[in-house]
């Protein structure tokens, strides 16, 4: 007699036992049986505490059939395999919790016996897509967009659910299910002459019996090794049946158990669920919304509020309202606020680019950040501490999340780089991400193509603000080098004044690209050694390194001012160009070059970093705009005086 | 009584003796002393090697004092101390061979027994470069850029050659000289009350005797250690001195001596020397001197003929004529290779660019390559086959080394790239580089600036490639990625192509740099797949990575061209537009994305390139120029035809 041959489907396959059951009877399976303990009335989770467990899920665990898909999978096989009523009868008896769940498991797969070929001819015959209860998708979309993981725990088997998680986007390492156990047929190998293919052969005679969810107590004992990955304080799970009820009845089990009857029904479950709903839209609605605020309202701001808003109305994870803090001036006899909250659009800073209506601008602080969840910071940088310091004063949300679109930096000798992001972080006690990248304000909106970067630490909160700016035509991605990013959104404005130089100049295309890539190289050069542990190369190919570098060196005002400082061979100040071409905005450029040179002269690196060198001696006037061509030359020319003279930076304060 | 105190001023000191000296007598040197041999007459180098062996010199060993330096160092210090006329008399003693070595040695260091002050003051006010023979300056960087290798083998101190060493650019581990040994001074420490600082009680007592160069034999011993660490073939000494000559006398020493009598003629060296000189402009001009010559003739190759007919007049390393070889054609009824050869421009391809009269246009090609050491190819990339097959049949010598400047690659999805470099390499059978980076042909001049990358596996190649093409405004680096540089330089006019649908229809600076971040992203992405071993990241921070693609997607001609074509919303055909923009120069953008997509899509990843594959798509009229920005909705557009369609590279045959 031919031995029996066990097939594993599983791949990476942990500790299956090389076991076999006959085809047909379910003898000898080492199942730990439990005694029953929903027939009693189990305590529940006090009314009103329900929404706030539910607010502050950290995973919630889905049963699969008849909570996500509209049928029960074995049971549809059944179907499929002709022997739907035999199987149904089992099916019933099982989840009503009048027999013993694997029991019930095998007897079920003894009248089924489906071959491969009939499984895999059932999973292509019936797609994910159409067999999703109504609201599912966008539920688990939401709880993702919010971080809280998702998990599927279900008594049906792995290969009938692998399409549906992988619709929803659940990783693999997020299912626990049972798995078939294969074997090839006896009868048929002990024949002679038969064409039958291998997987004709193959048909399912068991299930895994190490696999939690084929025993009683499985489920709470899946929500166990969850919480042994990853320490959660907050597990909910949702379903239909008696066995998803048992999960939040252990020790270590779910916080809150959600009955789901929009396919079946059952009397105990709905009497001993926490939260009883029939439609994903109730719990959808109490799903926290990040209340977001903006601070500032130039002209960047104000093209980011296109996004901002929109995504605000679009998407449940945010409330629909953004505050933004407006500084208060005069507009043509009113004030700016009313301006721009009768026009939604900044008539100021950024006529005709138009936000929506879910846009308030307001000329308070206070109310604008202390209940805010998110909070953007995008004023000018000069400006930063002392808007800091007033909200210090107020005080925000300890959970509140902020991020930074500010470019430029303070540096000091003594210090170091002062990222905004740290300052806030520092400052207010949250953490903090950036968002920099190829954006001039002006080009941003739906007909435009964009794209940015944000720095975080924190991998999910910067998925969130991903979610936050994110659209078709603003494509956002995710690093964790924030230091990188933001000092090549500073030191970026240093390189755009030597382009300016060079073209204002007239130098031509090579010269540009050369200015460009030594730029770009010094940036990099100079952010490493500023970070040598944190400052990866990686992040200089990104929107917020060579691309933000390239825009803003052919489009940027720092570009525009030096090519016309240039042109006028130096004679008219920056500060005075800047009046005369910026309306009110401020140069970084110029600032950014003095505080780099402060630390490049007090290391004494003046030579390691010519390009940075140079551009600063133009800029204190030591040498000519069209001097940009010769930085190569920088250890020959004589930059730093004895020291004496004033920085430019002294002579251009209220800049 | 105090215990002696031995300082050690060499840094990493290896086997050095902790022996002492007593400070007024010379016992106990641990000395080997060999016989002399050099009383007898040496067998010299058959007068027909001699030049023949000075040219193939792979490293060229010196003595210092009187052959580098116009005195003897140590005589020198003994005069500023006071006692010159005892020392010279042991100095001539020893040179001439009348006293065993380090008896004279420690005889001289016993006379002076300078303190560490002294020592100090001595260097100070002796400054390197007016104590050098003339013309020794020259021959050394002659040496050098000819990678040959330059070493000093001294019996003076290392203290007092070390600035000789630095002006010349000699690396500290090619000197081998000796090292003082330092005492602090017994009688003035066991003294109480005195106040003279550490550097004036310490003073140098005796040698190391660790060094070869305090021995007899010492010389050929530090050629033999100098041939230990690198197989070189042949090795000249050059010298003033007894011992120099020694060092061409024992096995393994030198294979030719050449004696300077510039400075001292002694008789028995001059009588010895292989080669007997009291000018360093004879052996100077005996160096070999690379032929150079160049294939190719367009806009580019005119540009690069200003700075190598420059470098080839300047530098001693090159012989002076560049021979060009021309596609003969009518030019205004003359040859064109009459109206270069008269106007010293190419007043067809690029005019008003003048290069040196040294450049000889050539309609022969056999004539061009045939005895050329470097050869500079330079043509359009359809024509490098042929080119080469005609230049298989010329043969070419053996010794000569190829460097390609054309941008463009062969893809076939069964053989992957086909280089230049690698094609020149097999079909020559001799090493090729690559220059490649951000030059616009019409922009490279001497009031330009510009700069390039030159890849070589051979770094002591990539180096004499070099020193043919870097001039003041033209600045080259040199990378050992050939595979990165030329797969960079032929992918960026893909992306240039899509920075020109960009610009026709608009976009913006935001958007084009989105296009140019891309492009450089999945440049790099499918080097890196082609050659995964030898393409590194930092090679597209390069010249010939960002700055080449920032120049080529701001003034290109496939950017031009591309404009054009969007502009007129795909109505006219590439080769129309070509014919009309171009003046006969050729396109290579469209050639290259029809072989790069031909690669992605036999290996199903055109997802993974959007950019490239709607490049492609536009280019076949499959999407408009307008859809540039659309780039990454790829995936939902179909790009892709059954394959029945010709491609575009069938539609474009002679293009």
């Amino acid at each position: 007699m031919m031995s029996r041959l066990v097939l594993q489907v599983r791949p990476g396959s942990v500790a299956i036992h090389r076991w076999c059951l006959p085809s047909n009877r379910p003898s000898k399976l080492p199942l730990v049986l439990f005694s029953r303990s929903f027939s009693q009335q189990r305590s529940k989770v006090p009314a009103s505490q329900v929404p706030k467990l539910w607010a502050q899920a950290q995973a919630v665990c889905f049963d699969v059939d008849c909570t996500i898909t509209k049928q029960d999978a074995l049971d549809d096989l059944a179907n499929f395999l002709g022997k739907g009523q035999q199987v149904q009868d089992l099916t019933n008896a099982a989840m009503n919790g009048d027999m013993d769940l694997a029991e019930a498991l095998q007897k079920r797969l003894d009248i089924m016996e489906p071959t491969v070929d009939k499984l895999t001819a059932y999973v292509q015959s019936n797609p994910a897509a159409p067999r999703l209860v109504p609201g599912i998708q966008s539920l688990i979309q939401e709880l993702q967009a919010r971080n809280v993981d998702v998990f599927l725990i279900s008594g049906g088997f792995r290969e009938l659910i692998l399409p549906v998680a992988d619709l929803l986007k659940i990783p693999r390492d997020h299912i626990y299910a049972n798995r078939f156990v294969y074997m090839s047929d006896d009868a048929r190998l002990d024949g002679t002459g038969t064409t039958e293919s291998v997987s004709q052969l193959i048909r399912v005679t068991g299930f895994d019996p190490s696999q939690v969810t084929s025993r009683e107590g499985g489920k709470p004992e899946a929500i166990r090794q969850i919480r042994s990955k990853k320490p959660l304080q907050t597990v909910v799970m949702i379903g239909d049946g008696i066995t998803d009820l048992e999960a939040a009845e252990e020790t270590g089990g779910a916080d809150l158990f959600i009955g789901y009857g929009g396919v079946v029904a059952r009397p105990r479950v709905q009497e001993n669920a926490d939260w009883w709903i029939t439609d994903y839209q109730e719990i959808l609605d109490a799903l926290p919304r990040f209340k977001v605020a903006m601070v500032g309202s130039g002209a960047f701001a104000s093209a980011v509020l296109q996004m901002i808003s929109q995504n605000a109305r679009d998407k449940a994870i945010f409330q629909d309202i953004v505050d933004v803090y407006v500084y208060e001036e005069d507009y043509h006899g009113a004030k700016l606020t009313s301006a721009i909250n009768q026009q939604h659009e900044n008539p100021k800073y950024l006529p005709g680019v138009h936000f929506g209506d879910n846009v308030v601008a307001n000329p308070d602080l206070e109310s604008t950040v202390q209940d805010a969840d998110l909070i953007i910071f995008c004023a000018p940088h000069q400006f930063m501490h002392s808007l800091c310091k007033q909200i210090q004063l107020i005080g925000v949300k300890p959970t509140a999340k902020a991020i930074s679109l500010t470019k430029g930096i303070h540096i000091s000798p003594e210090q170091g780089p002062q990222l905004m992001s740290s300052m806030i972080h520092r400052m207010l006690n949250i953490e903090c991400s950036v968002l920099m990248g190829a954006n001039l304000a002006g080009e941003i909106g739906p007909n435009g193509l964009c794209e940015a970067t944000i720095g975080s630490r924190v991998r999910e909160q910067g998925h969130v603000f991903q979610e936050l700016f994110d659209t078709d035509y603003f494509h956002v991605s995710v690093i964790p080098d924030i230091e990188g990013a933001e000092m090549a959104g500073a030191l970026k404005n240093v390189v755009a004044l030597a382009a300016g130089f060079a073209d204002g100049c007239d130098l031509g295309q090579n010269a540009k690209a050369v200015v460009l890539r030594q730029g770009l190289s010094e940036m990099r050069q100079f952010a490493k050694a500023m970070y040598p542990n944190t400052v990866r190369d990686e992040t200089f190919f990104e929107s917020c390194g060579v691309a933000d570098l390239i825009a803003t060196c052919y489009g940027g005002r720092n570009h525009r001012v030096a090519q016309e400082f240039a042109k006028q061979r130096g004679r008219t100040s920056f500060s005075q160009l800047e009046t005369d071409l910026l309306n009110g905005q401020k140069l970084q450029g110029v600032l950014t070059s003095e505080e780099v040179q402060s630390v490049l002269s007090s290391k004494g690196w003046q030579n390691q970093y010519p390009l940075f060198s140079t551009v600063n001696a133009i800029v204190r006037g030591r040498l000519e705009p069209k001097d940009i061509s010769r930085f190569r030359e920088l250890p020959g020319l004589s930059l730093e005086s004895g020291g004496e003279e004033p920085s430019l930076l002294e002579k251009t304060i209220g800049f």
